[in-house]
């Protein structure tokens, strides 16, 4: 590769750096920017260190924000009484995307995990006990993980709210859409068969 | 995606115009730029900034280069009396990786290509025609592809250096090593029996 001039070798080196990407895929990525109009180049810098200045989280749900609220938080069609509870931005993205949530969110920044030194302090629970003692608050919907320390995050959470009028519900968990019964797991199977509705 | 503020969103479509990187992949690496180092972060905007600048045409072969003269013109252990000719910069990388060659380049920038309108001046022959005329040039190697431009481009170039002294040749063509011989195409096969040679 010490063919290439050192500018070049410089950007391949920070290139490979970002996940995904090998020294073949950042050879190719520089020579396109190398090959590309200055204006896209310059456009692709500014927007990398802008994106690095701007962002930070919202003060009210802690997701990722150019301001001091998120779009979210700020937009006056989502209804602030009902929080959806979820561990990171990219749970919260994946509801997004569902169109299913009209409500607001509150994100933890992770969940409960004794085993690696992750207490209730070390992710954002007293922000959200606040949210929730709020007068208007009337729904917390707890989406954190199924895996074990999103189950232990969601007990907790709900041990911990205890407020009049306020409901606390979970996300249900079950045998997911196209899935085929086959290969569904037994604590999958045991949870479709205990959440069983009526018609 | 439009819940992500507009700095994230800059910077995902910015990188989403890179080959190979779509919607999904510029997010991932957006996301990891973020979460990353504002060092890291800086370090590559920059790095795309200086490649833009600093980068321009060997005055000599034409490769990339910092500088006025690239890094294998500019070697007093590269031999400048042989010449090997190729389209592009990549071909010249892959020479350079087999480590098979000491001499220096010439990058055509292309091969002649009639019906798409690439006629002798739209490439750098002139500039190859005036390095061969040199008193010290001994050998020119023509290693443009096998394709049909390349084989075309490879004729006119032979054609056109008649002066005493100059070896001109052709890399060779036929069966790739590790190749298995039943799946050769039969222009490659007529190759290699024709440049058969003996042990």
């Amino acid at each position: 590769m010490n063919h290439y001039p050192e500018s070049i070798l410089n950007l391949i080196q920070s290139l490979s750096k970002l996940p995904g990407i090998g020294k073949k895929t950042a050879e190719r990525l520089a020579l396109h920017i190398l090959h590309g109009s200055d204006t896209d180049a310059g456009k692709l810098a500014s927007d990398i260190i802008d994106m690095k200045n701007r962002v930070k989280f919202c003060k009210t749900c802690f997701s990722l924000s150019d301001g001091e609220q998120c779009r979210i938080c700020s937009n006056p069609a989502r209804d602030p009484s009902i929080i959806c509870v979820v561990e990171n931005p990219s749970d919260m993205a994946a509801i997004e995307k569902s169109g299913a949530f009209s409500g607001c969110y509150h994100i933890l920044g992770g969940a409960l995990s004794p085993m690696d030194g992750v207490g209730p302090d070390e992710i954002r629970l007293k922000e959200l006990f606040s949210r929730a003692a709020l007068k208007n608050t009337k729904e917390i919907i707890i989406a954190t993980g199924t895996d074990v320390e999103g189950e232990a995050t969601a007990s907790y959470i709900a041990e911990n709210l205890n407020k009049n009028n306020l409901r606390v519900t979970r996300i249900a968990s079950g045998i997911p859409m196209g899935g085929d019964l086959q290969y569904v797991d037994q604590v999958t199977m045991q949870r479709a068969m205990e959440g069983r509705h009526g018609f």
